[in-house]
């Protein structure tokens, strides 16, 4: 028996014991699972905004992150901003990129698969003549979102691609992105 | 005459004068207005990965950010991470908030509105028993988004409202998040 195998607790950081004990918890507790994620942002200038990270609702109780975090979003000059932050599509693909890479390495520490590395680029493509309103075929958001993924661990190439698929099928951000949530906007002008 | 109506290029930060000269640019050329935005992720280690933003395609040419922004993602303690930064689908909800919020401040200098306060707080309901695979029949992402704004100007109600109504029909965020983007996924083994 190797170390890894008698301390599967360890796999890719992953903390599978907890990771097994919460899933059972929740199969226990099914209203656990219910969470309010929030974001709480205030315009600074121009298209430059800042939004704050702490607050949440999960497992029955308001909680708060370790820290508050907090991001800058801007446009580029070229889209006449200042450049303070990304801009808040960039920020999207961050979050699919990330959504499937932790999603990877907690199904990969699952099914007992060591990963030495996951990197991805994400790119979209989007013709701004939408949201400039010059032309109405066009669409305001991505076209196209293109993940490419590199993965590598003691596993078969075809387990490996297996692992990214899981995470796809059972991402959060994936499916935000892919199928749609409906949006509700209201307005305080008090 | 008020120094705001002498300076319209300054209205909420926004430089008007470069906004419709960029509208007029693009009118005459537009393949100047197709984009292609990037983030490259990294895996650290279980939940927590980071993304670098950095360059992007855009009027033509290969561009980049004048810094290239960096964000950690991960999961809290009591989803089995560290909590190294916010969790991809908060991430969401800041790209949401931000990009509305750049939008009114655009258009509400377009419309030569000058705004005092604009915040606004992003929320999404999600049932993790859909990405925990417990319960087939919950999705993985969010289930609703909620978005409430508080805006001040020297507009009347209505239209400090009608600013946010027109933000949200030339958000390409909005549009994402509400009507979905295909998503291709490859992954390299070798």
């Amino acid at each position: 028996m190797t170390m890894t195998e008698m301390n599967p607790a360890s796999r890719n950081g992953v903390d599978t014991a907890t990771l097994f004990a919460t899933l059972d918890a929740v199969k226990q507790a099914p209203a656990a699972a219910q969470f309010q994620f929030r974001a709480h942002n205030e315009w600074i200038n121009g298209t430059h905004n800042r939004s704050s990270i702490g607050d949440y609702f999960g497992v029955g109780e308001e909680r708060t992150h370790e820290q508050t975090f907090v991001f800058d979003a801007d446009h580029p000059a070229v889209l006449v901003g200042k450049d303070n932050g990304p801009t808040p599509v960039e920020f999207v693909l961050h979050a699919l990129a990330s959504c499937l890479t932790a999603g990877l390495a907690n199904i990969a520490a699952a099914r007992k698969i060591t990963l030495t590395e996951v990197s991805s680029t994400v790119s979209g493509d989007i013709d701004l003549n939408g949201i400039l309103g010059l032309d109405k075929t066009v669409r305001n958001g991505y076209q196209q979102i293109n993940v490419r993924f590199s993965v590598k661990g003691d596993a078969s190439p075809e387990v490996l691609r297996e692992l990214v698929e899981q995470s796809r099928s059972r991402s959060a951000v994936f499916d935000v992105i892919t199928n749609g949530v409906p949006v509700a906007i209201d307005v305080d002008v008090a």
